[in-house]
């Protein structure tokens, strides 16, 4: 059997904080919807706290979840987690997700603090959430910069007042993956009654790591992985739950696996975008429009004579119709010709050897040839069709 | 003093042969100028042979690169390597990049042949090249699906050959970092005559990878890093040029580091993107319209008293100008502060308490709120300004 890894989907609250993402209480259940049947463990539905509008909403998903946890995010004060509590009152399975920066810098320039205080408030703030859920998880905010043994004294802390889950948030998003895993080992060696909780990975991509950290954490230890669909999220953005899920299923050999139903990925890809008005670059891994298009005469003849020659994953697993063969001037014979049989002409290799050079005329000329070109290519070697 | 890493920009090479990406001549003068002052070592122009457009390319670009080599790929045959080496004659440092498919897949599938005559054509390929410049690299396709001991095999006999370049490509972008770094080292620890060639890394991202795989490969002895401007390239794109520079940066500890001038990569990033028409995404790391900016409450709160609680990157580091705090409903009060008291208005606390709520309002009907709606919140609430 493999090992279960969570996965806790946060496109509605840490990504909808983007500039441009916010969403109003009806695409906000839109959405929640299509997570949930996409098949995530828990949905963060917002921080009530901030406006009365996030409050609503996450009191709307609450009533409409049917198989995930949903979760509220707190600060670590009273009034903060009241609130939350407030929200969740409808959820089946409610988690409150409270928390504290524990870097010095973070508890120097932020909080104006010092460590003890620090803890005392993370206690504190874990011991009020349980008042009102069992299902608490904290976050160590800034984690990725924060001391090892440092943060390990706060997790063994919060984990004696109920904490269930551990969030271990690299926030500015600095570390390199080799790192990122030894945090997490450290904690899994360290941390007494750490085999009691879920450690959780929360990771940031202002240097295009957040997916290998991520990946990095789990590989250590971790068994939850927050992430956004199509990585949206404030700066450089969250951990992008398409690609997290398909390594895994991708690397069987890891022997760890998601609950999510990867047909599914495109269109809640799609349907984020549209909602959110964030548009996915087409390079975008798994989800962008490009990721199984193939234009290079190299890549077109490998992929003609075996998908598997250029393409790891077959399209259809991530609910992509086909791969595509895309027309340009830096494709081949190869690939012309199966354009063309598509087109329903079967040329011979003289014809082809004709029509190719034809084709790379007006291939110079132009970003892409379709086969709204064909009939005059054909017309010009006087080649008849259709 | 600083290992010194390799950049090697194929933005014009594997970046333009995607979909809807194809650039006239005048255009790829344009961003090789462009690539060339912000400092990479290796411009790969083009593939000459597909197509008379792109020789012209490669040729009009050898004329006028001043600083970096000037590289064009060929397939491992006599015909290609005439080509590229006839489009380089003007090249002040010409390399001709060569090679072919080494994985059991590409042997079998694309070139129904065996592992002898994979090794005999990589020779004579190599070979051929060297009668022409002194510089050959050799790309061993699909490197990151080959066993290790017939990859290094195979590079064992070109670098006999003359082969300067190792180029090992994870081509269908499958491996994990660790994987990539190993096959690394097993080349360094087992191939004689590695020490006087240089280790290239070219990484696909179809799993999110591609930068954290460049990365473990220089860590376990490339030097040499093949890239794209904004990470565009076939299906999911190349390893992020802007990325690998800046973790190389952050990381000092590494005690590696490239040519790059950082401060051009946002104008570089952003002419790339006009002339080939591809969008990035506002959450792109480094280049990214929003990898800067700031919209939630609490990190707003710590930029706004010290930027680093939650920037790693100074932004004038990348060519931008400043961090901004964008106002929405995730918002808290120091972030509204701040912005009136750039637009005029220093609001005591008691007034900000007033506006912060009448904000609240107007943010949680729209996406963000900005300079253009404060007048009416402050009309709203008697304040006077402007």
């Amino acid at each position: 059997m493999k090992n279960q890894v969570k996965i806790f989907d946060t496109t509605l609250r840490d990504g909808e904080q983007v500039p441009g993402c916010k969403l109003d209480t009806k695409s906000k259940l839109i959405l929640a919807e299509k997570i949930d049947v996409l098949g995530v463990d828990i949905i963060e539905a917002g921080f009530p706290i901030s406006s009365p509008g996030d409050f609503k909403s996450v009191v709307e998903i609450s009533k409409i979840i049917k198989s995930a946890s949903v979760c509220a995010l707190s600060r670590a004060n009273e009034k903060d987690i009241d609130v939350a509590a407030e929200s969740l009152k409808h959820a089946k399975k409610p988690r409150i997700h409270t928390g504290i920066g524990t870097s010095e810098i973070h508890i120097k320039h932020k909080f104006n603090s010092n460590k003890d205080s620090i803890i005392d408030l993370a206690k504190r703030a874990v011991t009020h959430a349980k008042k009102y859920v069992e299902d608490v998880e904290f976050y160590a905010e800034d984690a990725g910069r924060t001391e090892n043994d440092f943060l390990a004294k706060v997790c063994e802390e919060v984990i004696k007042s109920g904490a269930t889950v551990l969030n271990i948030p690299d926030t500015t998003g600095y570390c390199l993956p080799i790192e990122y895993g030894e945090k997490i080992k450290y904690l899994v060696d360290n941390v007494s009654g750490i085999e009691n909780v879920t450690i959780s990975c929360h990771c940031h991509n202002d240097l295009g790591l957040a997916t290998a950290n991520s990946i990095y954490g789990v590989l250590n230890g971790a068994r939850q992985v927050e992430c956004t669909v199509n990585g949206i999220g404030e700066r450089a953005g969250n951990t992008s739950l398409e690609e997290v899920v398909m390594i895994l299923r991708q690397h069987s050999d890891l022997n760890l696996d998601t609950n999510i139903n990867s047909k599914l990925l495109n269109e809640t890809s799609q349907k984020v975008s549209e909602l959110m008005g964030m548009p996915v670059q087409p390079n975008k891994a798994i989800v962008g429009s490009n990721a199984f298009a193939h234009s290079s005469g190299i890549h077109q003849d490998g992929v003609i004579k075996k998908r598997e020659t250029y393409e790891i994953i077959d399209p259809i697993d991530v609910g992509v119709n086909k791969s595509s063969i895309v027309l340009t001037a830096r494709s081949g014979r190869a690939a012309l010709a199966y354009r063309m049989k598509e087109f329903g002409v079967n040329l011979t290799k003289k014809e082809l050897d004709d029509v190719y050079g034809e084709f790379l005329v007006i291939a110079d000329q132009k970003k892409e040839v379709t086969d709204t070109d064909f009939p005059s290519i054909l017309q010009k070697k006087n080649i008849s069709y259709g």
